[in-house]
């Protein structure tokens, strides 16, 4: 499987994704003076969090009530533009496969409309008492489906 | 292009890599009481500064000397196991592509000589004066050739 | 000068601060399952910089207007409780001390009105041409003298 | 108690303390060029973890033996000058004072011997089955003493 390719085909669709806005502070900038790289992967994680949290599932629940959690399996990310202090980002989310136990979510980050980076972030869901992967329950499917390009 | 299948195929040659250590300190974790999915990409930027600075190239001198720098285009992990506080890693850092302005990476992550994280990281070279890709200065060059798998 | 005598002699007065929500994510924790011990000071920066911006005074309008810029001289932080996952906390900003070229700042950090962190921080107004203290800008020494505790 | 002033009696005498080096990576660093003002506190809290596990006490033998795990109460930091990218950076650690249930330390950033950042950490003994604080384990309180300042 080519998430990159997965990436390509998708791109015309946005407008089902939920939304999210990042502020960028110093903490996310180095002395490039840009966002550092690695910190887009905490902008998608807050905006997959608050998704969820939306859509009335926090993590507790995850893991009180279905005794399972959700990892990262993968992330693909594209730099295209820089972003630097101050700047207000949007954070678009949409799942682009939903399966049993996993799902790929594409993850765009954007700048006044421009998208300044993209991922495809493949995440499972694990049990929690033996970390092996299992179903996802119904209710996250569900949620997942919601924001699925077809 | 695939940048997983291309790691696939690599796979088998990786005595030419370069080795850099990496203790797991209470700040490289979070909550689920692993590596947070993020810092991974701190964890393979230092190996490849560390590489830089083994052959001679320090940051500032590729500024001062060639008024270029190096920017990540994109960055694919794959995350196969997890890693604890206190755990000790060593990433290994190898060349699978070298072109005019740009160079791709494999990075792995390896705890006690298992595969836990798997990156391809892919690099271009910019001008410092308009940010535009340029031919990475040859003594660059090299050093990539030096940790390239053929 | 013992900041921490002062904190205490301030306490009663909170009304006039400013408030700014923080929501804690993976990234914010530890392993130790609460948010990591330096990461309160990324909030107090937040906190900080919605300040300035709400009143007017985002980070570039400082450097382009007056060619200064605010550097942290001394961070005390006292830590009263834990906090955890999907928290969401405030912080709490109020000024105790305005001088020509400098002033401290004290942020709490609170969870559903309970204080959990404490922390007085000193900031410094300095040339950006060559670093040194200069007088604050009459601004910025309005703005911090509205959340001055008398 | 006033740390700042704790830590003016005790410059003289850093001959006893341990050491460790740090080096920058872009990771560390701000758009403002420098070392991000939180990120001290990794440092030194890396050089705390090495010092336990120099003389053989890593985090995981003091939870399973001692069932008591180490929790900060305080930090005083003063910034006196920045770091920059690709520094290499020493942390010198000594203890201050040794109580029961807690010690007080004093961690000091050097780079090239001048002293850029001093920090007074508190850190208090607490149990891991109900958050109070207990007894330090006399092992660890020995290894306090060993680099206390008298």
């Amino acid at each position: 499987m080519c998430p990159r390719m997965e990436l390509k085909t998708v791109k015309k669709k946005l407008d089902f994704c939920t939304h999210y806005s990042v502020r960028v502070y110093y903490e996310d900038t180095d002395a490039g003076g840009v966002v550092y790289y690695a910190n887009y992967l905490k902008f998608v994680e807050r905006a997959r969090t608050e998704f969820l949290r939306e859509i009335g599932i926090p993590h507790e629940d995850i893991k009180k009530k279905w005794s399972v959690e959700f990892v990262v399996r993968s992330s693909l990310i594209d730099y295209i533009k820089p972003a630097f202090l101050d700047d207000l980002l949007e954070v678009r989310t949409c799942c682009v496969e939903v399966r049993g136990a996993s799902s790929t979510l594409k993850q765009e980050v954007l700048k006044e409309d421009t998208l300044i980076v993209d991922t495809t972030i493949k995440i499972a869901c694990i049990s929690m008492e033996n970390s092996r992967a299992v179903k996802m329950p119904s209710d996250i499917r569900v949620a997942f489906d919601r924001i699925k390009i077809t």
